[in-house]
């Protein structure tokens, strides 16, 4: 088998076969079986089980060579004493081996790392790709392909690396809660063959990825892992989430998968050379993803701010000074469209608007978001939502509802960047606490970016702006 | 009147009126009456309107002269232009006047700047104490009293001072979500007679206070409040969010609430030269104030930290030694003891002990987490529940439920502070998103700190550490 530069097969694969297949459904060699059915996997499975019938109503079969023909992947959740013989197996089979199996090199025991090293000279010579070992594996909705069966099924063009399974699984879940819609993810874990460098360049490429987060440890191969960097930050937004920065993190990282985490300060300068944003928490990360997503063309710095009380309007104008964002004052026009409904408040308010003092004037938050979005002399809005003053409202959840209706239909049809906040779901009510998560849900998939505080809306809005 | 020293009437007074007092449910002159009634105010209620036979079931007065005898707090709800008159009306019979009447000098109107000082004179000659004007007043659910209805009726030890109303309102309902209960609050908005310097003296003497925050944008006599500050702090856990940091954030806070920002830099060293905390965000006022009244004596740097996958620990690695915790190695009687159960392990995991290796070993975080919380090598720890992990398991909601019981007996158990990290509720799944919420009310309702994330179990963790 030639040519497997390209690692399309990898993410839509034609055949798969699941060696270590199980009938146990508590098992992941039963999660890559089922994950194929529920995800509409519309190519051939093969689980491999010598005693089963089937594994999740597929056909099983004894062993990898009672498969007919070729496959483009084997994942292989066998024990790691038996992926030498499984490489034979698949040699001539086989494109891809994605090695769910680990205890290698990660364990720190030298005989694993040895073990590691053999497979990754037999699987070269058989010219098999290895993804892995110590990685989940692929999570492709649009492939039909995923690691896990409770995967978000909504598809996007979200691509994800993780270097971490659980931290894969994770930012998958709280991302696509957040609106990003995933397309090639991948958690290579100890990156033997297939590193995060080639998968970078891959998507570079790629014309169904629109938006790379990668979340990488360390790299054994720092060179080609920044050429892969920039070669997709100069095609599309790209966020790194470099973990393992300090000695004790590093240390752990080591431990984890077998990376050396290089010098945090080296690789902040590097990433930000390569013209791709850097994260440093998963918190960030989702935050600047939903931002490349979301916010798209989100560079100016000239900012408008609506929403929340006068606490909230301090607090947001402190969030965007420190981030670099400009607080243009508002434009005579709309001072004076403002004077016809308010006569008070025209020389009163400001950027931000404070909601509390248009009580009883009849403008609301929502009607100076639309004039100031209207206004040449702002390029990009945060819009608080401010729930808690509505909690204590009689109606409050329809007031709050027809308030958040109002605000989608004005960000929905404007042709700048707003940033949406409403909090995180902290009250002890529970109907608060469901009321803003479906608001959340509402927001969300109309497309429209949402953070929990204005503080993360603003950094993030500063990080796009410095990027001008 | 004399000896207006003691501010106990303002928070427990024996008798409450209400000028402005309103039969529409949707007012605040409305809000003030029927909170009485809601949070069992057991002293006499004064609604003061001039058509209504009663107001919120409370017998409604003509005017404020109508009312027998001494009143201890008088509410005002009027507007602006009737509080000469009514400081008239309260001579020689309200010890406290709140006047949530605004549109004084925050507005930047001269004129209306001029009555707030006139209205100062008047009160000072006349004996009378008050709290704003353009605040919302007092909340104290053990006193009975409260500024919005809907405001949590756990009563606990907690004050905060607040300028801004929302924020006020924000920081209790987040707050008591996140375990806190309050005692003493007051948002005393232009703090034009009784200032946070005098709160924060009278709250450092106060026995039913044992942690104090406070939300400041500027004050007008700092040396007062750094002595209010110092007094505090000398005695109990003091968190100051100082926000108008910025000149955007000192414009707006201005036009707030009429006070002069300060320096942040000058702000910072004096907040820790008086011993107490800062605060820079809402988000870290709460975190900070969860942690002084959760994690008490949390002032070791020596971290346990257990939970989560190899990312997971990699993050909180970076978490800990970023906020200067010292991830003290595993002691080698644990190692044994881990020995015994899975051989191959021993050597294997470190701290943070990352959950994912432990799989089929018969060990489980939990089992860690008690092991080194029993060794003297750890001061505090940090617990990651890793609730992701759990979703893609069958019976995900039992086995979730079951690890966190565990972890609360255990945690509840422990003479060391423990932080738990159970994540926002960022899930596209109602029944997730429930689950977390309800997870986190168990945690909540035993006095453990959940923080959302390692890193902010970290920060935390590290500002108390700092302070020893």
């Amino acid at each position: 088998m030639a040519g497997n530069a390209d690692l399309d097969r990898l993410f839509s694969p034609r055949s798969v076969a699941i060696v270590g297949a199980s009938t146990n459904v508590d098992s992941p060699g039963h999660d890559y079986v089922s994950s194929l059915r529920i995800f509409g996997f519309d190519g051939d499975v093969f689980p491999i089980n010598r005693s089963a019938d089937t594994v999740a109503g597929f056909k099983a079969y004894a062993t990898l060579d009672d498969v007919p023909g070729n496959v483009d992947l084997v994942i292989s959740c066998i024990p790691a004493s038996g992926v030498l013989e499984l490489i034979e197996q698949a040699t001539g089979k086989a494109r891809f081996l994605h090695l769910f199996t680990g205890r290698f090199s990660e364990t720190g025991d030298e005989d694993a790392a040895a073990l590691e090293r053999q497979i990754e000279e037999r699987a070269k010579a058989a010219g098999i790709r290895i993804l892995g070992p110590n990685g989940l594996g692929v999570y492709h909705s649009a492939g039909g392909i995923a690691f896990r069966p409770d995967l978000p099924r909504q598809a996007g063009g979200v691509a994800f690396l993780s270097q971490s399974g659980n931290n894969a699984v994770e930012v998958v879940i709280r991302g696509t809660a957040r609106g990003l819609r995933f397309g090639k993810v991948a958690n290579y874990g100890n990156g033997m063959d297939i590193t995060p460098g080639e998968l970078l360049r891959y998507l570079a490429d790629d014309e169904t990825t629109t938006v790379v987060g990668a979340y990488v440890e360390g790299v054994a191969g720092g060179r080609e892992f920044f050429e892969g960097l920039r070669a997709a930050a100069a095609r599309k937004p790209v966020i790194i989430h470099k973990a393992g920065r300090t000695a004790a993190g590093a240390q752990s990282a080591s431990s984890h998968t077998a990376a050396l985490a290089g010098e945090t300060e080296v690789w902040s300068a590097a990433i930000r050379q390569a013209g791709a944003l850097e994260a440093r928490s998963q918190e960030q990360l989702v935050d600047l993803m939903v931002g490349a997503s979301l916010l798209r063309g989100a560079f100016g710095s000239r900012v408008a701010v609506v929403g929340g009380g006068g606490g909230r309007s301090v607090q947001s104008a402190d969030a965007c000074e420190e981030n670099g964002l400009d607080l243009v004052e508002l434009p005579g026009g709309i001072r004076e469209q403002v004077r016809e409904r308010a006569p008070m408040l025209a020389d009163w308010i400001g950027n931000p608007v404070d909601q509390s003092i248009l009580a009883g004037s009849g403008l609301s938050s929502n009607r100076l978001l639309e004039l100031m979005l209207g206004a040449d002399a702002y390029e990009v809005a945060i819009a608080n939502v401010g729930e808690e003053w509505f909690f204590g409202r009689p109606d409050a959840a329809d007031r709050l509802r027809h308030a958040c209706e109002r605000l989608v239909s004005i960000v929905s049809g404007a042709t700048k960047p707003v940033a949406v906040v409403l909090g995180a779901t902290e009250s002890t009510e529970a109907w608060q606490r469901e009321l803003i998560d479906d608001l959340r849900m509402d927001f969300v998939e109309e497309g429209i970016a949402v953070y929990p505080t204005v503080e993360r809306a603003a950094w993030v809005l500063g990080r796009f702006a410095g990027q001008r």
